[in-house]
């Protein structure tokens, strides 16, 4: 289980800021932070950079990767910043990502193919929809993976995400059943041993306070590690979430255990 | 997940002592502080009682039910104290247990027969030990579960105990990735909705100290309940578990979700 920080993202207001500004400094800092709290990739999540994509996607990522060295995740819906960001990266950039809307489609899978870079597959209906059972998020893995292997990207490349509701959805409880089964079967589904990913702060979206959220994603982490998750987006700087991250992995990873 | 709880053992000093002397204050005190914490249901854990078993288990029983009314386990290998046991109980009470040992099922069997109640049965080889992985676990749970059968106890009374390994085993995290696989797969494997049932203090044998058993059940017990399963034999009075057994309740029960 890789643990990729969801920390650095543009909603922050100090990095909203430094974007706008194109001040490297809260950038370094926030980077630094999640590999000394023990960051295996780190998400640039820019959201849809309406002004300027180029410049302030190019700016981070020039940014992040004069100062730590490893793999970042471009999370981004703009097709123009992903692909100034897998232009500017180092070394192969994730996309974050696509899903079956047709528009995202034809726009971000092209680029995918032409960097021969990781692409996240979100297991969204052609509508952007949410799929109301895990039968639903089965068929849009398999309708997603065909158009992802049809645009010429290889299966090693597809990581799917089967998006983790907010348990305060009328049935968000059970539909994160759901991506709990779609995380264990899709390797049988697909007949490939297809990566995954889950983004755990979406659990405790409207959570009434921090505990709450910590509590909750705390319980949920284990279940999704024991699932096989490959990947998992999260509050690296939060050291409960962190801690728990690390007892799940010894736990499920099958090395020589030992204790601490 | 109904919560069992573990603490009333015949191994703290105060219940031995209590055992000896048929003093019933220190068990009293021990179901009520369980009953005060949320147990569903209390486990007697009384061990081999070689001396005098029919007495003690009769005296625990009735001590027990005297002050509190919820199911009671009477978890012993002795078949004279689980049959004092079961003559000895207001209520039906679940006999914890057996397994494809002969001397346990030649003897406990009839016992579940007659008085037509509820039996554990520990997923272990004919010789006592632990299977060596999952596929061991599923064809021992399937000859446990016909030898039952054949003795004419129900399907809706056999509840399956996959036995949680120690962490420390050379093997511990695989096998109880088995346990996990095990308590999935059992209900399409017997072809019947079985219950299943874990003992979480087992994973923790031998832990350095109180934080991290806590932080290794903390992290386990949300992976048995999102594999389904049914109850849970836990320490109580940690207040740690309890919460985590909680969050874990309300994000796999699939009831309407609310925070808190």
């Amino acid at each position: 289980m890789i643990i990729v920080a969801d920390n650095l993202r543009i909603t922050l207001p100090a990095i909203g800021r430094a974007v706008e500004q194109l001040d490297p400094e809260p950038i370094r800092q926030m980077a630094g932070a999640c590999i000394d709290a023990g960051a295996q990739a780190i998400d640039i999540n820019s959201g849809p950079l309406s002004r300027h994509p180029e410049e302030k996607m190019t700016f981070l990522v020039r940014t992040v990767q004069e100062f730590v060295d490893v793999p970042i995740v471009l999370d981004t819906a703009n097709p123009r910043a992903i692909a100034a960001g897998l232009a500017a990266s180092r070394h192969k950039a994730t996309i974050n990502g696509v899903s079956l809307e047709p528009v995202r489609l034809k726009r971000v899978l092209p680029l995918a193919r032409q960097y021969d870079c990781d692409i996240i597959g979100y297991l969204l209906g052609p509508d952007g929809q949410v799929p109301i059972d895990a039968s639903g998020r089965m068929e849009a893995a398999v309708a997603l993976f065909n158009e992802m292997q049809t645009a010429g990207i290889s299966p090693e490349r597809i990581i799917i995400d089967p998006v983790v509701a907010p348990l305060i959805w009328q049935d968000g409880n059970r539909q994160n059943m759901a991506v709990l089964e779609v995380i264990r079967t899709l390797p049988d589904l697909l007949g490939f041993p297809v990566r995954t990913i889950a983004g755990l702060s979406n659990l405790t979206t409207d959570a009434p306070d921090p505990n709450t959220r910590q509590r909750y994603q705390g319980a949920f982490l284990p279940m999704l590690a024991a699932a096989g998750i490959s990947m998992i987006l999260l509050d690296i700087l939060d050291p409960t979430i962190m801690r728990v991250a690390s007892l799940s992995q010894r736990i499920t990873d099958g090395t020589v255990f030992t204790w601490q």
